[in-house]
């Protein structure tokens, strides 16, 4: 992150810098804290979570400052008072954070984010963490299914119209976490270097004076491997039109509306009808795991996803929150907290995570316990990784998104096979508490 | 929006590039067209949409521009050829857009925005018109049935954990203009002046040995006319506990679980016997607008809503699409096209919007009909208004964010009272096509 990013600082919650000012007043601000980010239970029905978000924060906390601009509009809309306008003046995360590895999966209670600072430097970064954790994990929580529904097939990420412009960038990147081959969105190439792709809509058709001059056109300016888009009029008769403009070489017709299944099935058999056997079908037309799956007996080759991708496929939140679970006391021990709210508790402590396996390496267990990870932990795969060291992020490198992809692979592959179900069921294994929780 | 705006241009679809590509080459690049936004239908049982987003599409689109760090990024991933890296480099939108203004309700086939351009510099657009659209549309759709439930008593938007760190910015612009009063989100407060408030949460009240320690932090730097949060141990004891500290002017006090209605009656009850008439009670927990609606009878002065209202409440987009309608021939005369496509036919032709208004000025009908307005339209309203001619912005005053909040105010009071039903039902007024479209 270059110094010149812009802040992130104002991303934030008004009571996030209020509790700032009350604890600076009343002496609890030092105190040191455990933060912890979990979810209390997977969206309804689903297996298994997938985290994601985790390189992305990383940047933003590196952003996390309140700069001449922002100290004068609190000082403006008097949103605090000044001892804590220097405070955040000088605001600098200085502590520690742990979390899942970018990528990995997680289940209900699972600690995915550990934030250790004195409760002023921790509280703060709340509304952050959780608005980036929660949307990409909800993004790759759907996407990892779908691309599990799709199999060998690639999956093409081009949601980016049905979603806020900038939630689209951040989407096409947890795609590819999870499993998608390329993404629409350019600015996702260009940040993240995602792959991108895309060949016409039914504009283009309707711009020419018919079919045949569009997709001469199409072929002209991209290739013979470009992808036709043959669903504007009537089918059949632009599956022959592109042949005929395109050869054998053609690369791929694409189905947008309709009953895929059947389109897909005459579709290719028209294709091979006509010598385009290597001509591959693409389906777009909102698409989701559900449908994917009922594809999967049909002659398609990809699979487009817009809409469902990017609202998390009816889950569009991840329900992660950011709590208080242990702090310091005024003799400096650290005390476990938790609150009691009616069907809100939360677990107090600060926990570690091992993904228990069994002699194959498949996921049995998500074992949570208090304090520092056993040292003879057999083949249970501890899960909290550092990534922010006395304010020095340390863990870029286990989050870029190619490290992201493949451990989301590898962390998928081991679970159990009911993980891979798409009806609604438990989560794919059980969360155990060790003894020494309360 | 300054120069240094970072641009937009890449927040876009890599096909609408390589559609300019192959329209350039073709020649059909310079034909003048008409491009028309609409939902094919509201969200399942909605009775109304709000047009949110305008606002800041006519920002994102004086900041859609091509430098030499869009363009270098372009060649380098060769997206699309030279010639397009030309048209691109010096692209700046030169044609006129006209559309609803923002606020305004809507309905299945209205035309809430319509671009008049040549092919390239109009297609180019269609992403980041529908990202910002769809977004900020189906925020404010849910948002507008959150305060028509909730009368007169106020709405706080305070959902930005739960969504894209800058979709939850857009998210409180839209859900002010909808009607909420205040947002916790105080980037929004900086950028759009919607007003922010907030006041503590559980982590608070757990970093202090005591509630009744961390109540007295709170009332000594905010005031006695704070927000205490009275649910983190047990309800009654610390509404007591809150009253003992702050006495008769204790401004709130504020439930985020369990039984609201029968809490809110009880903590009501409670807070009266000791004396605090004046103490509002602000309720909090997953609220969506059955919820409030529920909580309608009950001793409630605020509602706090997150969650539902940035994913728009189980509709997580609008649904808006950007369709070719209109374009030149060789001969220079305007054509209406329109696909085919099964399950997803268009309208073709350059339209005009009416509300027809009865006597009583109440809403009977969306009218949409082909061509110019017409001159002698009696009560109807002509929805329509110029938003940029030539290229240059000339909606920006219609489209201020209080303008929109009182437009939709003045919009939503027009509707029959069916509209303000929250069960599944049809649109409030029917769309009625005239007869001259096709």
């Amino acid at each position: 992150m270059t110094a010149s990013a812009p802040s992130t600082a104002l991303l934030t919650d008004h009571y996030e810098l209020t509790m700032v000012e009350a604890a600076l007043r009343s002496g609890a601000a030092s105190r040191e804290c455990v933060f912890e980010v979990f979810a209390r239970r997977l969206p309804e029905g689903r297996r298994y979570g997938v985290v994601a978000g985790t390189g992305r924060l990383l940047d933003a906390i590196e952003s996390f400052r309140f700069s001449d601009q922002e100290i004068d509009h609190l000082r403006r809309t008097t949103v605090v008072d000044d001892t804590t306008l220097e405070f955040l003046a000088s605001y600098r995360f200085q502590g520690d954070i742990w979390g899942y590895a970018e990528g990995e999966c997680y289940f209900p209670y699972s600690p995915v984010l550990v934030v250790e600072s004195d409760f002023a430097h921790g509280v703060i970064l709340e509304t952050l963490v959780l608005s980036i954790l929660n949307h990409d994990s909800a993004v790759a929580s759907a996407a990892s299914r779908m691309t599990s529904a799709a199999g060998d097939r690639p999956c093409i990420e081009m949601g980016s119209r049905r979603t806020h412009e900038e939630a689209a960038v951040a989407a096409a990147r947890a795609a590819y976490i999870a499993g998608f081959a390329t993404t629409s969105n350019l600015e996702a190439g260009r940040r993240y270097g995602v792959p991108t792709a895309g060949t016409a809509a039914h504009a283009f058709t309707l711009l020419h004076d018919d079919e045949r001059e569009a997709f001469a056109a199409q072929v002209e300016a991209l290739g013979k491997g470009t992808t036709l888009l043959v669903d504007t009029y009537d089918v059949a008769s632009a599956v022959r039109t592109a042949v005929e403009i395109a050869g054998p070489q053609l690369g791929a017709v694409r189905l947008d509306s309709g009953d895929l299944l059947s389109q897909a099935r005459e579709v290719r058999a028209l294709l091979n009808d006509l010598g385009n056997q290597d001509t591959r079908i693409v389906v777009t037309s909102d698409l989701d795991e559900y449908a994917i799956a009922g594809l999967a007996a049909g002659p398609v080759d990809l699979y487009g996803v817009g809409t469902s991708l990017v609202t998390g496929s009816g889950a569009p939140t991840a329900g992660m929150v950011y709590k208080l679970v242990a702090r310091t006391d005024d003799s400096g021990t650290m005390v476990s907290v938790a609150k009691k709210s009616k069907d809100k508790q939360s677990v107090g402590g600060r926990k570690y995570a091992l993904r228990r396996l069994n002699a194959k390496g498949c996921a049995e267990a998500e074992v949570i316990g208090l304090g520092e990870t056993p040292a003879d932990d057999g083949d249970d795969r501890p899960l909290l990784v550092p990534l922010v060291r006395d304010g020095e992020v340390v863990g870029r490198e286990s989050c870029t998104i190619e490290a992201a992809r493949a451990r989301h692979e590898a962390s998928r592959a081991e679970l159990p096979a009911a993980a891979h179900r798409l009806q609604r069921g438990e989560p794919a294994v059980p969360t155990l508490f060790e003894d020494n929780l309360p």
